[in-house]
């Protein structure tokens, strides 16, 4: 049995994807949650100074979707040939693309920048991306590629609620339920379900 | 012989990714570069209403990463396992987060938010990235990965010039040598010189 560990904050987000992904797949995993207090010593150790980062066996691995893309090949939850890895990969560029652009936003500390970039985006990205994405899932059987469980699925759920407030749209249940719905079915699934049970609750 | 189109703006950057990596494997390709004043009636044509998109034999491809990876697989350009291929992801998202980060701030309106991010990212990210990235180059024998040629490399070429403008590091080639003789190196590819050699010359 291997050793694995998966290092994040003590926040769901980027790492959840990757506890999600390992749990649904029944691989132990120690769930290190380091407190933003203690990241200034530990950050030196990782790969590239930031986390997620999973360690299986001593061997470190960063970067959470090339993490993510790895397990999901590892474990059978990637496509079948290169024309389905390439569907996968492409939906989860968008889907990232989405939230990253959010996130600089979000995150902007000058308050005028952040009001005219957050306008902008409202105007002129989001409505055409939330729709797109919004077909995407509905075309794909309420999964983000191939129309089934994929790793992308694992990136969408363990991101959703730290999207919400990347993109500062707290009623983006309620615009797209296709979203939410897609999020609780990965948290539905049995082993995600006995994982998120016994996790701390954050709120994203 | 399938029909290959690349989609892109008549400059480098992420599409010369593409262009580069097809030239290298001998794959002919139409270069069609369209104007940016006659984007707005082509963009609700391409998948995600971006550029770059590959089209071979009429099916579309977007997301340039994603491409690229397809691309890299699809002719021997990737890992021999998962192991490997996890490499190269995960270095190219690390260089691909560096010039993401540069980029926000480059197209930042607001001037004092501009400066105010640019001196955050030159006095806290910068040093480290950079350094970083010049090791691992060094460490895989002037590659981005793997020690050898793999479809990182293109992407590394392809977007260099544009790096530059982007992180506002004119001096880049000197600051870090490894960088401008990686992209030298894909450049000098019999192949890639061939079209480099015919193609529109742009800054980037």
């Amino acid at each position: 049995m291997p050793r694995t560990i998966v290092y994040y904050f003590p926040e769901r987000a980027l790492g959840e994807c990757i506890r999600l992904l390992l749990a649904y797949r029944g691989e132990e995993f120690i769930d290190r949650r380091i407190p933003h207090e203690d990241w200034p010593e530990i950050k030196h150790k990782m790969p590239f100074g930031e986390m997620p980062v999973l360690e299986i066996d001593g061997k470190k691995y960063a970067q959470s979707l090339a993490i993510l893309r790895y397990l999901g090949r590892k474990h059978g939850l990637s496509g079948q040939d290169l024309e389905e890895d390439f569907e996968i990969d492409q939906n989860v560029y968008f889907y990232t693309d989405v939230w990253t652009r959010g996130g600089y936003v979000y995150h902007e500390a000058n308050e005028e920048a952040k009001a005219a970039n957050m306008a902008e985006l409202v105007k002129n990205y989001y409505p055409f991306a939330l729709k797109k994405l919004d077909e995407i899932i509905k075309k794909n059987n309420g999964h983000l590629a191939l129309g089934k469980l994929t790793w992308a699925d694992f990136l969408f759920a363990g991101m959703y609620d730290c999207v919400k407030v990347k993109l500062q749209m707290p009623d983006l249940d309620k615009k797209y339920p296709s979203f939410k719905k897609l999020a609780d079915s990965v948290y539905a699934l049995p082993r995600c379900k006995a994982y998120a049970d016994k996790a701390p609750k954050t709120d994203y």
